[in-house]
């Protein structure tokens, strides 16, 4: 995963998007320390913490909070997914979680713009709708977060 | 903010749930310390880690993550929210962040239960739609989720 700063020249504006561009981040695994230590902070349930309580769980066996899954598609986007001008800043979105997240899987984010708006009131600005699908390894889609985005205009 | 096991006798089965049911969570104070560290690991933003760079963002001061305030709002649902017999497990969801959470802001949750699903396939469980929106000390509304969430029936 690279946490390097984009350089100027690969920034995207709401004028560079097209509706259908796809993007690809880095990789992110995942491992059962992160997934305990998290849940520690924010999601304490027993199918988060502890392997044995997570087998008898609805889950079967340790899970990652989808806050978790979220937070890390969140820095994946930031560090190496779609490369926006002013940063990636979401009003809000659907999301869900087809499958859980596993101590042993390798995460990675694929993100298609849907929708592009020109702001009618702020010039300087619009949104776009970003899909941005969760997977492992596997192809296993773990999160599907739609987005709706407020992106700078180039000016 | 309680972080107390459940006691028994308080949880709730689907079949405890009635559409129109509120619950309050207790409070989680923010601070600038809690931003940044969430931040750095998960969604390191100018805005959300640096007070000078967060005056001239589109946040005009220093602004958690959406994610950050998901994260607190998750602990507070399990530890003080709605007391689910086998925890809070969503399955997805809306979400959106109406205002950003600042520093200074004191968190609590509200959540209403807008709908009551039993499952026809599987007897022991359903799907209970939860409305819950994190506020602050001033009742601004920070971030509003509505969660289709597992609920186990009273077997």
């Amino acid at each position: 995963m690279s946490d390097s700063p984009r350089s100027p020249d690969t920034v995207l504006y709401l004028d560079d998007l097209a509706v259908g561009a796809r993007f690809s981040s880095g990789e992110h695994a995942m491992d059962a320390q992160q997934i305990k230590a998290f849940a520690a902070q924010f999601d304490p349930q027993p199918f988060h913490l502890d392997d044995e309580a997570a087998k008898k769980s609805l889950f079967g066996g340790l899970a990652a909070s989808g806050w978790h899954t979220a937070a890390i598609t969140m820095r994946l986007l930031v560090t190496s997914g779609i490369p926006l001008a002013d940063g990636v800043i979401g009003a809000g979105g659907e999301i869900s979680w087809p499958r859980p997240t596993r101590p042993t899987d390798v995460l990675h984010v694929e993100s298609e713009v849907l929708e592009i708006t020109p702001s009618r009131s702020r010039p300087d600005r619009g949104m776009a709708t970003v899909r941005s699908e969760t997977r492992n390894q596997h192809g296993d889609i773990l999160q599907v977060f739609t987005a709706k985005m407020v992106v700078s205009r180039r000016l």
